[in-house]
């Protein structure tokens, strides 16, 4: 157990609207406004999801996560980040690779990569395995690094099939997400039956699903994991749900609650040696020589 | 624990196909032969799939459901049967809910209730939540009970989802399938989980796919749960994959395990009587004044 712990800063997503929380940042300023203050807070990566600037839906659009990457980095260089490659809104395979295509100055670090189908709430959401193997091939000529999205212990089983394949390979970095409806919940022994089950040299934040995200989040710094926090998993501070959270109120409660128990935020710096990522400043992504 | 178990044999599927076994049964009258067979050496309930006269594939249709039903009720009445309902090939409501139009003599007394979407090895399994309350919801009115279908954790979640919103009661009946690439695998720590997951007043049966049927099935002789069995789920007799299974072969296997166990398959009377079922011989699906 390394007392550095990833914190991976997850500000937008795609289900916050102005009309549910107006702390959720939308436009690309607004993004980059909420990241620029994370940084200065302390994180180690983000989780980019891009909306489209007229409607505020979500979009795959490079040209979006160009503009927000650009932003990001002319304050944080060597920030790690991520790029959403989600499916829940668009189901071919060119609109979900479309962020992949970014190169230079504007490529991401790592992509999302939900490793099955699943529900939630009120929709499915797919990923057919033909559709994870391709962006995992994308991924992989690009030097673009997963971030692999678990819901349930299946998908776990799914990443190492892919392993197998040599469709990715070590050090991984897992998101594990509890609390979803027809998912894995907050409970010990979910959690403890997901984290056992990792493949070797991984590394793992704990996210949860609304009111859930506090608890996993704390846990997770109890036990030695990273977190995920931020606005797209819960627009609420409180569970009693009487104050709406800002991004930066997030990050603040969790360095709180790390420093209390002894723990720093892993710099990119640390991470990007870790997961054998380029050094930021003007290179991104995974060196390709590992 | 019930020293008796249920057995479910599942003998048809919806991947084999004679190419693969010559043991699968595709037409009416060779699933009704086979169901017949069962009946003869022991089991509790069936779980049907219908395919095509002509082209053998998977089929949604009441009519062939139909005359497979008349078939196996002529010579075993009581027999509990229940019909798929899977969306693995079809999309629509209209189609999966087909077989539940079914009435009097050929009503079934269940149907197959996926808890959520899914991958299967080469494709993705569509259950969206609107789908899965509204087979609920017709399963209710019509009185046919849900075979509830859990390849994962989160499964399980859901269908206490469904128990809140009074889309099932109780008593329950679950299959729990291991194995499957995208979900739980076929080990102790899974089934664990799964297990003390089940909500209260459930009965289950294990179910393992390909080379775990035989050893999901004898742990659950083992710890005193039921049975689920049939070419569906492996078309191999042995491990090594050098002798294809007839059914009867796989249904005589657990016969003889339960009986080194003391343990003996329990009557499709028991089964109606503990899942408040209609008593068969006329009269099928669950009794409306429970």
């Amino acid at each position: 157990m390394n007392s550095n712990f990833i914190l991976n800063f997850t500000p937008t997503g795609m289900i916050p609207t102005k009309e549910m929380s107006s702390y959720v940042p939308i436009s690309v300023s607004e993004i980059v406004e909420d990241v620029h203050k994370a940084f200065e807070i302390g994180i180690t990566m983000v989780h980019l999801h891009a909306r489209d600037p007229k409607s505020g839906v979500p979009t795959y659009k490079k040209d979006i996560y160009a503009k927000i990457i650009e932003g990001i980095r002319k304050y944080a260089p060597e920030l790690v980040l991520c790029v959403s490659l989600s499916g829940r809104n668009f189901g071919e395979l060119d609109q979900r690779s479309d962020p992949l295509l970014l190169d230079g100055d504007l490529k991401p670090d790592m992509g999302s990569l939900t490793l099955s189908s699943l529900n939630f709430n009120k929709t499915a959401s797919i990923n057919a395995p033909d559709m994870i193997t391709n962006l995992a091939t994308i991924m992989q000529q690009k030097g673009i690094v997963p971030e692999l999205e678990a819901f349930d212990i299946g998908m776990i089983n799914y990443a190492k099939y892919l392993e197998k394949k040599e469709l990715i390979k070590p050090p991984y970095y897992f998101n594990l997400l509890f609390g979803n409806i027809a998912c894995s919940q907050a409970n010990l022994l979910h959690t403890g039956v997901m984290i056992n089950d990792l493949p070797k040299d991984s590394f793992f934040s704990l996210a949860g699903i609304g009111n859930a995200q506090l608890m996993m989040n704390s846990l997770s710094l109890a036990i030695g994991g990273g977190v995920r926090v931020g606005i797209e998993d819960n627009i609420w501070y409180d569970n009693a749900r009487t104050k709406l959270a800002t991004n930066s109120d997030l990050l603040k409660r969790i360095h709180v609650i790390a420093n209390a128990n002894d723990r720093e935020v892993m710099t990119s710096k640390e991470f990007r040696l870790k997961m054998n990522l380029e050094p930021g400043n003007g290179k991104y992504g995974r060196k390709l020589s590992v």
